[in-house]
């Protein structure tokens, strides 16, 4: 079996960049600069004929005055210049161009829409394949090629193909604060030539790749994207975020059954076929590919809630209540057991628990979280983070501490899922500087390092639970 | 018409912590310091007989020995205390206790339950008023009570009366950062005396109070609440949380319609028959509150978005859709208007519009923003500050800066309601140095100081203006 055309446009010997710029708000620029910052270790050569020196490399004229071989070209030059610039490439024997480039089939413009076929016409002919156009390319951090600022170095096992580069740019950034890293990312536009089915397959027998993320607009071929979206889904987890389900696939449910049925549901019911996990949104996207990144199966529905005080315990059942999650009451087997314990509130503490009645018992919250993981009745604990509205800096700190120092113990020393919820706050400039926020954030660094889930709510949390409970009932 | 006795208990001439004490971590510490942080400028009286001094204040061994008159009293004795601790306030002639205390009927104990019935008898025997037990109280910013650290010492127009202290606590810490300012907060836990029936009623006629927000467990007169809820949804808007919307509201319906109705669905229609506003949990109720403080009337579901990049734009479109927000397409007219100015994107340009085909045009998103706020074709605008993958500290916060003061111009200048969607992230702690957090802080308080209504995602601002409109159609 020869190897996907994709392996050898991820590992480029050398890369130009056409239309390279010495303006660092630019793209030319940016491109040449991240190369360079990501320590790629292949050829750099910046193309410009009004450049001698881009960050410190020489700049060449034209992809012909480039003494060696080029296998990979990223296009910054305006879209009129992009037919001359492929024929370039045919010439230099380039194997793959990644259009960056915009203004093709996007605006909706007949001639834009004809320069865009002609030039996947011209790239045939050469025999050049092509990523794009009206896309940031590629993101893989092991070869030291990147499009965005802020993206880790580190690589990691998740792999990411996108029709939106502004959105999985922020994905990226989003999700690297939860803990995720990335084997290789594809911002792919247009998809004019090689699309969403191509990248399914590359993924799908990848080994550096263990979960799939998609973000996808259009698809050309629905037929070939439901077998290879199957096929990727038997072998690993496939997230899907579908934009556009309004106007679009209203037209195409009309004029498939006319049913008035929500577009949102079907994308769902599709995607569920195919054994993939919808995702709504981005956020969504970043919950999934943390559950899926640290979390062991989740095998059922019984969750037991720890960690808040009582209204925002109630809350949290609601809210899990509501995605079909079972806040199942504690067991007359488990009460007795802290009875025998000789527990002062044994009569009283339940699922959720309130944290506010253990304080000043005989009994933690640990305690508790650690009955609940030994225990057969519960397949996931879900807990908060509780920035206690009394305690100040030394003893807030010390409680805080402990609940992470508790969640990664149960974490590391029993086999059930734990997600732990560290709450977001839309900061001003002065909270950056106050001792509360840097708690938190050490705490969200902590439980990263020690591989433990962590989610923005409780909302967040639950939800992600359950498409994980759908995902691993389905595959039973 | 005599005054509400609530308006005598928030004005006390002297306030007596009953069961204070010296170590900080301790409710007893809090609730003395709290007093004095705040500048209360009243006579404080702390209680205990094992201290004589607690923050620099003399110390009375009991009610008895204070030498003055005591209005209000903060009780954080031990439960089994509080009988005589009621009568020694009795005799001492103290009109309104805060019963802190906690562990009586909220343990499920018999003993416990008949001792908080006792407790209400003999207040009731002296004429004595009680709010909880099992709260954490007032936190009222213009007389300078508090019962939490950091809320804001500042007062504005938002009352909230709430059954979760810990609740009440994370939401106002969270709703400061989105600028609001509060009136006067009631945390009033078990409700054994006055209740979610006696602060609706006080803050319907209150001029201190613009908004409420009610957070729920129990509701003890079903038809009291329901007739002052509309009574109060009449005069001023009036956000509902209710938590314990599962086995017990299900067992409520069960009994009257045998139905299997979601349990939120019918809570949501019953807050919306009275007039008032549901939100579903605790961050929703931030989005309200931020809503109904700083956007005008919201009259129609016709949105235009700006300020993201294609995928986030897309995804925004399709979130607002399925929450029932019309993103319309942009009139003939309106596009003829642009094609008038000259504009080489005339044909192209949509709502959404995508950020990235305005880049190096003759258009910005000023321009755009500016028409769709003078059109009659848009209800709402939803806006974000895009923070965008490629530039670096010059070029994106010259953006981002540009960004908020386009967003800050057209509220100015216009009259149509504009939501800002400035983005959350998971930060550890070495985000909290760097400069793209920084700028994000800044940004935010800047628009906080404009009146900009800002929000953490477009899903989250989608459904705070679909509730705006549902309350502003039913008024109609």
């Amino acid at each position: 079996m020869s190897a996907h055309p994709l392996e050898e446009i991820l590992h480029p010997k050398s890369i130009a960049v056409v239309g390279a710029s010495g303006k660092p708000a630019s793209a030319g620029y940016n491109f040449t600069e991240r190369l360079l910052e990501y320590g790629y270790k292949g050829k750099i050569y910046p193309v410009n004929p009004k450049y001698s020196d881009i960050c410190g490399l020489k700049v060449y004229p034209s992809l012909k005055d480039i003494p060696g071989s080029v296998d990979y070209v990223i296009s910054c030059v305006p879209a009129e210049e992009v037919l001359s610039m492929i024929d370039e490439c045919g010439q230099k024997g380039v194997k793959a161009v990644h259009i960056f480039t915009a203004r093709f089939s996007e605006t909706g413009r007949k001639e834009a829409a004809e320069l865009e076929q002609e030039s996947l016409r011209r790239a045939r002919k050469w025999g050049i394949r092509l990523i794009g156009p009206n896309c940031l390319g590629l993101y893989y951090p092991r070869e030291g090629i990147t499009f965005g600022y802020s993206f880790p170095m580190e690589p990691g096992s998740v792999g990411v193909a996108s029709q939106s580069g502004a959105g999985v740019a922020l994905f990226i950034h989003a999700a690297r604060l939860r803990g995720i890293r990335f084997s290789k990312v594809i911002s792919y536009g247009n998809a004019l030539d090689l699309n969403e089915c191509d990248f399914l397959e590359y993924f799908t027998p990848d080994s550096e790749t263990k979960i799939i993320l998609l973000y996808v607009e259009g698809v050309k071929d629905g037929k070939r994207f439901f077998d290879t979206l199957s096929q990727a889904a038997a072998i690993k987890p496939v997230i899907i975020l579908k934009g556009g389900r309004g106007d679009s696939a209203k037209r195409t449910i009309a004029s498939h059954t006319a049913s008035l049925t929500s577009p949102m549901k079907v994308w769902e019911a599709l995607i569920k076929q195919a054994g993939a996990i919808y995702a709504e949104n981005f956020d969504e996207m970043v919950d999934l590919a943390v559950s899926f990144s640290y979390l062991p199966p989740i095998c059922g529905p019984r969750v037991g809630i720890a960690g808040g005080g009582g209204g925002p315990s109630v809350v949290a059942t609601d809210e899990c209540e509501e995605v079909g999650l079972d806040v199942v009451p504690i067991s007359q087997e488990f009460r007795e057991e802290i009875k025998r314990k000789g527990i002062s509130i044994w009569d009283w503490v339940d699922n959720p628990v309130d944290i506010s009645i253990l304080g000043g018992s005989d009994f933690t919250t640990l305690d508790m979280l650690e009955m609940m993981a030994r225990s057969h009745s519960f397949d996931l604990l879900l807990t908060l983070i509780f920035d206690h509205p009394f305690r100040q800096y030394k003893a807030l700190s010390a409680a805080l501490r402990g609940q992470a120092k508790d969640y990664i113990k149960i974490k590391r020393e029993t086999s059930m899922p734990v997600l732990v919820v560290v709450p977001e706050k839309s900061s001003g400039l002065e909270e950056y500087d106050r001792w509360s926020w840097r708690i938190l954030g050490e705490l969200r660094t902590k439980l990263i390092e020690a591989g433990v889930a962590i989610y923005p709510s409780f909302k967040r949390a639950a939800i992600a639970a359950r498409k994980l409970i759908d995902y691993y009932q389905a595959r039973e």
